[in-house]
């Protein structure tokens, strides 16, 4: 298949506006839910994804923590040391090096997990929660620590540049239902309920190759899923989706909203949402062992409070 | 048993020496190795570790980041809102919630897994490498990257207090080599090559139920392991130990040497090490199942250049 | 005059309310106002201050800045190294060594000034501003960046616990305008329009020799003025309030109000407020030269945005 | 006098050395002195700097706190909101808001003073102190509260534009002792013992003017002192060094020495020195005034063991 970019099918408001309705999980799970999509996951998920493991090989799915401003990072990451084996030799003791690591939580160049609370829209964030539960010091409700104990089941990578026969796709391809089959027909595997699905754009080794750039709302763009895709995520019940850029398509194709994918997933579905994940590591793997198909493990540190984490997610073939 | 703290046989330094020259790995797996005891976990081990998920449960082992100063937490972990649903709701746009966490990745209240850059004995880092590879901008060698791909393995965890019945280990009690063979008995378990053993004090359930105290090597002390007992993890080539405290008895029973623990797994053999785990989630799951081994999948933050990382690990039942 | 602690005369709500009313300057200087009563200090007083220097000496009125935790500062400051010599000699160049310094604006243990943005009475800040004037990144008006180009002018101490030959006045007195009058006159000056108050009840000198305590809101308290002064001050036309503590009487004397001076002074007042000063190094120049007035000279980070800064005020003699 | 960029006259290496050599103020104070060339102020010339103090305005010479990203700013100063308002107004009490600034203290686009201990040269700190002094936990002598009582004195503005009739001096300048000595002479005032000489290039009305552009040894440059410029300061026993860029010349024209000014100024004089100061508010006020001299105040935050500090200085006209 010659690789040319999908001409974004511009949706009206409206449109957009019947999606959200469409696949929205508000009460799904009760008023009080704290999980969304992460319900998807059954223990027989868990069990199923740990019955993939034949290899024993195991893989990162996480950038490096980014220290250096960039086009993408502006607020690069803070990583000091505070401790240099300060005791003397003559002590008799061991002497230690230590450090201090802060970072802001999402932004691209940060391999990360969102909380429920990080994504409102028209003021409601997801089973028709109020912004105000996020507070100056920290989220009161569907903070980080609902995923505590961790996001494991059969992770399904789709390698769209693959189906092109391309190192990447370009900003502003907005992935369609179409080519997302396409993709699963030539891997041969299937998104099912309960999956982790990880979209491979190319973003992150166009970033490699090329250097980075700024690909947010204002920026020169980034390929990302159609809005409509998010009608086959809800259907066919994706408990997670962790893709190498954001998700989103920009500029959006969508009539006066930006990251109509993040209103998508995390407002109206309660989907467990990850960001800029790698899979440079991974792909290498994918194609040795014929297979795109793994068990996949992830926890945000237990931050209580906080909107997301970051976090290195692990691939076990 | 009737639980009496084990009064700890104070060891001279020359057979705190011995005990270090016996179990120095130095070498073993080359001069600029970089996962040292990770070596042991085989891919026939992640194979072993999965084929023991059988009820798909999953649960964290990691405790809630801390922000709150106290005698065990002089420097505590920062929280800070940095975005909050800014976008005025007439944009139609999606609005965000974000955050920044910063944090120094060692010292009790941290559950967090030490890079071998950590500690030194006598001026050597594992392998004979020089304090001089941790610069002020970082490591510039056997950094917490090394572990980048997962400590993916079988836990096996030895839960001391149940042993007597207890809910803890006093401060100061050092556990013995016979001891932990007798919880093993117990437990109907054994620590095998290539396994990650989680040692229970109960140090986290004592602070829960009476309050924070200092347990550093100037406070009021923990219980931990004898300096013995590590004679036995290498012969058993154990390959990673996570403890509910940081696996130091104190004070310690060793002529001259405060923490010789970490001197012995981190310096001479190059053990993957955690500390200041909590295993008040895991054990419930541990007893309804009669069983205390499981698969373990942790990961540290991709830092380069860091001497370790804040982490949550998860226990897949 | 033997020392005893004024009891607080409890303030109703209302009496509280008919101050706030009496005292507020709110349009005084306009609706767009950003400095309220620093324009009590004019080029003249300016003139004055400098007119003071005769010794030519200089003292600092800072606390150092407080990286260690402790009742009064839990969430200390910190101070990391992050360059250290890190060329080799061999280059021929100079080395270099530098480091971070991170630190919460406000609380106790911080020497610090308040914009007008930081406090609000009944949902309103000075001028009648919103309090949506701050958000998370940042206050868009009545920032620090208001105090620029300096607080500069005649600084008068009122040395309170000389007045009774104490070495500090006890948590829970509340310094009348009877007791600051008497003050002026043993030490023969006056509050004048203009002027900036130093206000010393040996709070540090009290924490110096006791050590720390939560002389917050909910701890067990600390010195401070009478709600009643304020009148006076506003009367008087005094340019900014330098305590060494904060001002507060804690626990407030008025009837469902903490911190009510912060209120009367910031919110009705737009008062420039310092806290947390130190007066131990000018007493005893002070005394030596038998004076309570010199120039201050005081500076706030240029800090766009921000609701104070940590600075370092300096008295010349 | 029509503008051309001083073509630098190379120095070698051996010249270098000996102008630090005539420079070297180790041993002058003492050995174990802390403030090097501050000790030029005597209390006489700060009644002096007070005694010019005639029209009562004041002018801040600090940058705002930069934390955006850029060629010249690569690790930002970050900047938090830590609390907005929480209280309801229903309680009756004032509310709050508050911030985090963390930076830091050192690089391009933050005003800031060196401490004595943070430049060293052929491995000698000032006085010949070695660079242990400085630890992973601060230094532990000559650091920045050796200016805590403040930088107080006569502040000269040389304004190397305004010799010229332009707006800049461009990147590679390197300012000759007869350029400063026609600036005197333009001017009328000339530089005499215990001065803060404030020395303007115009590289901060450049960087408004064109943007941010990397002045540092690997960037574009940036117009500076030439080397030789370092004898007449010491001769003329000039206490302090504010430049609006850091005094630099680059790339330098000293063989084999990057940073030669730091180094001859720090390391072998002891000189008190800032960096990256603003004059773009002073120049008016000197210009409408007529004249270039002023008193300055300038003092450091209250740092234990930091090896400089932002801070904001104020002229006093």
């Amino acid at each position: 298949m010659t690789y040319s970019k999908t001409q974004p099918d511009p949706l009206s408001h409206a449109e957009f506006e019947q999606i959200f309705h469409s696949v929205c999980n508000w009460g799904r799970w009760g008023p009080d839910d704290q999980q969304g999509t992460l319900h998807y996951i059954t223990p027989d998920h868990v069990r199923g994804a740990a019955a993939l493991v034949r290899s024993g090989r195991t893989v990162s799915l996480a950038l490096p923590l980014n220290t250096v401003a960039g086009p993408d990072n502006p607020r690069p990451s803070i990583h000091h040391m505070v401790k240099m084996f300060d005791l003397p030799i003559s002590r008799g003791e061991p002497q230690f090096a230590g450090d201090f690591v802060g970072t802001e939580i999402h932004g691209d160049c940060r391999t990360h997990v969102d909380a429920l609370c990080h994504c409102a829209y028209q003021g409601k964030l997801y089973n028709g929660k109020p912004t105000s539960i996020v507070t100056s010091t920290g989220a009161t409700d569907m903070d980080i620590t609902a995923y505590v104990h961790g996001i494991v089941g059969r992770g399904v990578l789709l390698d769209m540049p693959r189906l092109w026969g391309v190192k990447w796709l370009e900003p502003g391809h907005a992935v369609t239902v179409e080519e997302l089959e396409a993709a699963e027909k030539a891997q041969g595997v299937a998104l099912r309920e309960g999956d982790i699905f990880l979209f491979r754009t190319g973003h992150h080794r166009r970033r490699l190759d090329l250097g980075a750039w700024n690909n947010g709302y204002e920026g020169q763009g980034q390929a990302g899923l159609h809005a409509k895709t998010i009608l086959m995520l809800h259907e066919r019940k994706v408990a997670a989706f962790f893709p190498d850029g954001d998700g989103e398509t920009t500029p959006s194709n969508v009539e006066r909203v930006a990251y109509p994918i993040h209103a998508l997933q995390i407002a109206a579905m309660g989907m467990v949402c990850a960001d800029s994940l790698q899979f440079e590591d991974l792909v290498p793997i994918c194609e040795q062992e014929r297979r795109w198909e793994f068990m996949v493990v992830a926890a945000p540190l237990r931050t209580p409070g906080a909107t997301g984490s970051v976090f290195n997610p692990i691939a076990v073939f």
